[in-house]
């Protein structure tokens, strides 16, 4: 997985990307409705004026956030499922490269998991594109191998799809928000794949 | 106790269970950040000060409601699951329960799924001892299961538990924030119950 060059491909001389860097560790750190838009410009390096010219509130700025992560985080999964013939393996790369995601980057996945919930504005009014996009990488990983004969064709693809994302999204934010001896998420990837999997395919399985 | 003090205990408890009801539809309606304590006094029939002899803030207004909501929801899930004789057959009946509660309590469905999401005070700061509860009854089924021999004992039955959770509460959430066309829940009930009990079995699937 090209993760761990996420948040890191933030161009340091670009000053947007910085202001939306500083966010996320400013968002993860004290949570969005307590984040101050003057934190986020001090942790960016620049003047509190200097945020306004590039995003037009601290809503705005969480959407931005969530909008360019989002494609990151797309690109980087088809990559990654482009590698794999099989459509259970693509499921279970899918699947594996969330949990990764939230394992190597905690403050990312807090924003995106945890944050986001918490804005009545995002949730509601914003259309979300990219999360739109991501859901879309799963329910056509589902719908190929339906139409191959890899899977069950009984569960419509789109809303197979919105389900195994509730599932790796709730281990994520049960993973995030647990204080103290936390499971392991890479481990429970593969548990999660495997039962899918086997869920969802026709034939007899293979465990 | 004294009749008398009963019937004052039991119009007091009214009291408090109507303003809880008034909270639920006030919230539903505007949501938890916009919904005013005024509001809810006004739909609960009381003084606005009345409030605040039982609840002490918003907070604990929201927090109380899904204490007292959840309550009510585990003693249903329980009572409903004891009917049934195989873990398979218990752990269709709680997917199923759960879906068709969001079908036909929608305002409290979206209180408990939607705004509950967007109180960071009550994501972090509760303890959520009814939740807690709810996921252990459904980590009780896939245990049972798993010692039984019907249940893959691979998957640790609390992570089990927290992910089929995550899978119904984002089909609650995707049908709940639908504007348009949504989808038939009650159906989508039957199509995650098959997949998961297929993935959970051990034997080959009948599919």
């Amino acid at each position: 997985m090209t993760a761990h060059s996420l948040a890191g491909k933030a161009s340091q001389n670009d000053k947007r990307q910085r202001i939306l860097a500083a966010a996320e560790t400013v968002f993860a750190e004290n949570g969005f409705f307590y984040a101050k838009v003057s934190q986020i410009a001090k942790q960016a390096g620049v003047a509190d004026g200097t945020i306004y010219l590039y995003f037009k509130s601290k809503d705005d700025l969480l959407i931005s956030l969530f909008e360019v992560r989002m494609k990151q985080v797309c690109t980087a999964m088809n990559e990654t499922i482009a590698k794999d013939k099989e459509c259970a393996d693509k499921l279970r790369s899918f699947i594996r490269t969330h949990l990764a995601l939230v394992n190597d980057h905690p403050s990312l996945a807090e924003v995106l998991t945890v944050e986001l919930r918490q804005s009545s504005k995002f949730m509601k009014e914003h259309s979300n594109p990219q999360f739109a996009e991501y859901l879309k990488i799963l329910a056509t990983i589902i719908a190929d191998g339906q139409s191959k004969g890899e899977f069950d064709p009984t569960v419509p693809a789109p809303l197979a799809a919105r389900g195994i994302f509730g599932m790796v999204d709730e281990l994520a934010l049960a993973w995030l928000l647990g204080e103290e001896q936390k499971f392991d998420i890479v481990r429970a990837a593969e548990w999660v794949g495997s039962l899918i999997l086997k869920g969802l395919t026709k034939t007899k399985p293979t465990s």
